[in-house]
């Protein structure tokens, strides 16, 4: 009883909104609460973290969770899904993303549309995307093969750890930095700067599509989606 | 041997009673300590998550672990809990919540009576409401459905998210704002912004009963209570 | 192979040792480290919560892993462990946690010997501690009763909960007090005011144990030790 | 299907690799963010403590995931490695922490090669780095005898908890110390304090071989690498 194609997508586009809304939604409130960045980050952490072993424990079973379009690319390469319905998926969560965006800002009483200010960029930048999505990557598919029921919990504290580690903060998902770019706050990324994240993210996700295959001596297998 | 009815409604009121106790109590020892309102909302954060996973997992066996008037109306609409035995759980969800905001002043020697001042009221509080409230019930729904187990965790970290991602820090439970307007502390509510709140969570509810029952493929199963 | 009664009074001494010096260090290191005394409790709660939960899972094989007189006391009324046996774990448990204050004044280079200048008296706080009390032995017995695999983590939750809730901010264990009024830092607590805190947590041990084991139509069982 | 020894090899660096970049980076990030060192503090244990759950999980089932000599010493003395597998898995251990500390740099665009100047020295840091890696030996042997499958978590919380109440922060692990040893960061230690943290943490090591073996009556048993 596989869910249906029209459930798989509606839930790739919740689970994307409700994951930027928090993403967005956290940063303003921390920002709003707090003079020291810091806290703010750990808010910001806290909410990230929490939101993704909720919605990926919850909606997995409907359309695998991906949420990001460097996760479904991986799962592309490896042969885990149909070519069209990835594209469906990418498509969804970019919308997706950008309505969680559109969401966070009705909830805080701010401009709806808004174009980030954030700049984000340069090598340094672009590494830490690649060594983010690398290791959320490691961690899925990693997960995937030595404890399925705990992908949930290790892709919410890898990117509880991805927030502090690494100096981008860990975006590693290319419809979140879309949604991202459309949002002048706390986490923000001008929409110039866009371009250099996503190609970083699918770097890493291939990197680690090769790397972690390899080192789990694991081939390609059909997952459920 | 399903536990009979007064053990129940003393599962629901006690689990109420010490659900607002820590809301309340922890925002009280937060706001005391801290200059720094996202510490403060950090210190709530924590209290929150954790003594939701703790009260959910120790009462849940006895009476489903409600706690919350939203949660009871989902169960109810879906068939899932006898009419009557469903608005004996909301009377005693309110009351024991008012005698957990009355137990955290005596802890921290305040007027055990109080009425809140916090205006929390327009409608992008209620859309954070609707969102928090509908966000709790895909957790619920779609974890019992996914994993049961995992609820309790599933619940904390949700409400964990919410209390940063929604704009009203994520009441999502009439019991609870109800006793949250009798404090005029951190975590306060005044009494004429209860029935916008209150509506809003009743809508959130009910949102989530029908796209996350359509979501899941989801028939209404009658659970324990 | 029940461990030998060596093994469990060692497993309950160095338990509760190092839980003292968890709670008594990382008190020193958030106090030095912050101004904000919310930051420091947030830096003691991570500490506390999360070394109970190893060493309770870790130790819980060998003794159950009461470290708590409150806790040892519970289980002897309830008729699970021998009046003999409880007698020594409480002894070593006393022993055990000065100890653990000696060691960790050492590891900060501290006077080693030091008596507790802090207040904690007064009706408010022996409320807070009766509450505090019986909301762990509430996690435990009913933890015990609903998922025994899960009681590590929902007393390392519980005391994350208390430390921010209760005004007293949870000490719920006699050992631990007396440990702690032997040391004039964060977590310290003047002797004078320990006859109060020791009543209130027995008191709300006994309450625990009477009115759970009513909740839980639960019929005293014999346990490990 | 043992993994062979290259994907051991492979395994034992990547971990320790992203382990110290996660270290040292999050130590940048929290240090740039935030004046309270108490907050840093904070950052840094939740990326440690998540990035561990990570990394332990995932790449347990290929190497045992032990990215610290100080372990790698203690499966040795108990007979559960090959020594001149146990060689290799240090000289790689010290080699990957190296190559994070370079990846932290260039990710926060500072100087990739740095010394540390960071005091880190006297009794009662030794005593402190004793205790931590007595500790941590403790929760991973017996955690692996108590259940298995909580190792990961136990490890992330142990260390958690460790930053606060040892006096050292709880590095624990030779490897990582010798990484550390190379950034003038948050989280440096100077070259010349390296000697005395090796020699506690291998003393500790050694004395959780001798007293939780006892303790849980523990036969050493051959593990998987």
């Amino acid at each position: 009883m596989t869910p249906d194609v029209p459930r798989k997508l509606v839930a790739e586009a919740l689970g994307t909104a409700l994951l930027v809304a928090t993403v967005v939604g956290s940063g303003i409130m921390a920002d709003a609460l707090s003079p020291d960045d810091a806290v703010a980050l750990i808010g910001n952490t806290l909410a990230t973290g929490a939101i993704l072993v909720v919605l990926i424990t919850v909606l997995g079973p409907v359309s695998g969770a991906h949420f990001n379009p460097a996760v479904t690319l991986a799962f592309l390469v490896r042969g885990g899904i149909d070519p069209k319905l990835a594209g469906a998926y990418i498509a969804v969560q970019i919308a997706g993303g950008i309505v969680g965006a559109l969401l966070a800002h009705a909830m805080f009483d701010l401009d709806l549309v808004q174009v980030a200010t954030q700049v984000r960029a340069g090598p340094p930048q672009w590494l830490a995307e690649v060594v983010a999505t690398f290791g959320l990557l490691m961690a899925i598919l990693g997960g995937l093969r030595a404890r399925p029921d705990a992908v949930p919990a290790l892709v919410g504290l890898y990117i509880s750890a991805g927030y502090w580690f690494t100096a981008s903060t860990s975006f590693a998902n290319p419809a979140v930095a879309i949604a991202r770019s459309l949002t002048d706050t706390f986490a923000g990324i001008r929409p110039v700067d866009l371009p250099g994240f996503v190609v970083a993210q699918c770097a890493g996700s291939l990197i680690a599509v090769v790397l972690v295959g390899w080192l789990l001596a694991d081939r390609p297998r059909a997952n459920a989606v």
